[in-house]
């Protein structure tokens, strides 16, 4: 889509940068409750028990003072977490500007073009279309893991990112695979690796921050930690690559997490066995999903994510699509070609499991 | 300042882009309690009553859901308020998020450079450094009033941005000085005015939106509202503008504004007595305390904001900082040619500034 007004005669008011952009769609937000909303990833669990207690309690009277800036206190809470020191942490609003802030910093296209695979999350063109990023999609192999051998030395590259899960496959590449790829590719072009749905079966590259200066794994509290509604992703990477990604910030939006955000973040942090507990929960759910949708004859892709793709031999995925929404159940079909017949389908609780695979049952 | 990492060999991990980078340096954000702090315009009155209720009250298992991408409800909110359409509302992630928007969406240097004024908002030449805007700065008045016919005529422009009031001067223009400004202004290159502090005495520019389809006004929740720390602001223009706004903000995140913080905006509407109230209040503090200030021998240029600019003859402003920060009290200066001599002091409570007043008369 190119940008129109919609206006002819003030379009000229616009930039050159403004007629490039092909905005991200977002999937449906309905009003809640009208849909058994399968369709954003979004957790089925509620947030731990401490971040209702906070804001029971929490002093309206602090809010007219600006938050801290570079969120000291979470940063090292998350550091503190995962073992790393607060100056290997940044934190941005939603993992989706910690992306944004990436590609504008570590993606130059003087360098050769960004890599990133075929299918994967659809926001990354979006990206290069608003900073005029070169890339090119590396095709996912037949069994549709990502190649990371595809991303080594087929041409002069500025980088690469993927998802750890990809999404919407849900399939996890393992430790060892990311770490050859690593071991091979240049150290002075930033891998940025997504790691948004870590959580839910994967490995994540933390561990290999210490062997790769170029490396930056970026996470959110939107998935596992059941916070899409207060917009919080962090970044974890070596002191040079953080320092660069504060700079972006700093000239874009000094405060980017507002004070309630930063609070909460802290809270989600101390409450880890809750969550592990919910991540449990999703997977286990997950599989028994899995196994049900296979028995009544779907494929479905193996899924290391809070999600699965699926498919049904016979049937398109705007059918699937279209019949679930029909009964009262919304699940994300993207009309792209390749991968045009999957739907892909949250994992949401067991009951709403059930839901779908009667529907299922019924329909085809 | 240019960028670097602090790490020679790492330095070509990074964009051209990063390298051309200034960030902006906001107010200092001393731990609470530490000082006096009259240094970032922020209110010293709590939000009104009906948040600390909202937040007593709210339901944590809502954050596990996306918030609603474009706001509709708080749009509505803003709109029924001002009494505009919403689809006349645009909100982001504080109003530097919005600007910086602004800045992407409107301002193209191959029509000709930004125009700003000299003394201005520091944020300004930063968004152009981060988005590679060539500007120009037009002088201020010898009365340190923004001189809108510099901004006419002399060379082909790509668009102008100021606040009314100014900041950091405080002085405003008049709504009939605007409108002259913006009949003579070319139609098809955006003029965006910057009201952040437009509630303690400017007069809005708003009423102009019908005439001029290139007039965009922007506000925040976070001066007049006391709501810093919630992170929000809006800009109000006609549709064609919004959309521009809606198609970049959907490139870069397209959740910015978290669920609390909607809800928040949308009660901060709806006390407006409450409101109305604190700024006639910090009205008054101002004018008893610019008096106080100016029968000790101060100038103290005047204001239409929260905060007022003044300088002592025979003392420089960064005494004037060191001095008042040895005494508990904090305020900003600027190391800048030509406004050297000046401190921007917030007002505070009467008794803050009873204190501020007494620190003054001890130490010059």
């Amino acid at each position: 889509m190119t940008f129109t007004s919609g206006y002819g005669e003030v379009d000229t008011m616009f930039s050159r940068r403004l007629r490039r952009l092909t905005p991200y769609v977002p999937g449906e937000q309905p009003r809640e409750g009208t849909y058994i909303k399968l369709n954003s990833n979004e957790n089925p669990y509620p947030p731990c028990p401490g971040i209702q207690r906070y804001l029971a309690a929490a002093d309206a009277g602090e809010l007219r003072l600006y938050p801290d800036p570079v969120s000291n206190n979470l940063r090292r809470a998350i550091a503190g977490h995962y073992g790393i020191p607060a100056d290997m942490v940044f934190v941005g609003n939603g993992s989706d500007e910690i992306l944004s802030f990436a590609f504008y910093g570590f993606f130059d296209s003087f360098k050769g073009p960004l890599l990133f695979p075929e299918y994967t999350y659809s926001f990354y063109p979006v990206y290069c279309a608003f900073y005029d990023v070169d890339y090119r999609k590396v095709p996912l192999k037949p069994d549709f893991t990502v190649d990371l051998d595809g991303c080594i030395g087929l041409v002069e590259t500025c980088g690469v990112i993927f998802p750890n899960p990809n999404a919407p496959t849900g399939i996890a590449l393992t430790i060892e695979e990311i770490d050859g790829f690593l071991h091979r590719y240049p150290r002075d072009r930033v891998v940025v690796i997504d790691e948004a749905y870590i959580d839910f079966g994967g490995v994540s590259a933390l561990s290999l921050l210490d062997r790769y200066p170029n490396l930056a794994v970026v996470h959110t509290f939107s998935k596992s930690r059941s916070l899409a509604g207060i917009r919080l992703g962090f970044a974890m990477s070596n002191p040079p690559v953080v320092r660069a990604l504060t700079t972006v910030k700093d000239s874009f939006n000094s405060y980017p997490v507002n004070k309630l955000t930063q609070r909460i973040g802290e809270i989600a942090l101390r409450e880890d066995d809750y969550y592990r507990n919910v991540s449990r929960k999703i997977i286990k759910t997950r599989e028994r999903f899995s196994s049900a949708a296979v028995s009544k004859g779907w494929e479905v892709l193996p899924s290391s994510a809070n999600f699965v793709f699926m498919r049904k031999p016979g049937t398109t995925g705007r059918t699937i699509y279209e019949g679930l929404k029909s009964e009262g159940i919304l699940v994300r079909h993207f009309g792209i070609t390749g991968i045009d017949a999957f739907v892909r389908v949250t994992i949401g609780t067991d009951e709403e499991m059930d839901i779908l695979l009667k529907a299922m049952g019924k329909k085809w």
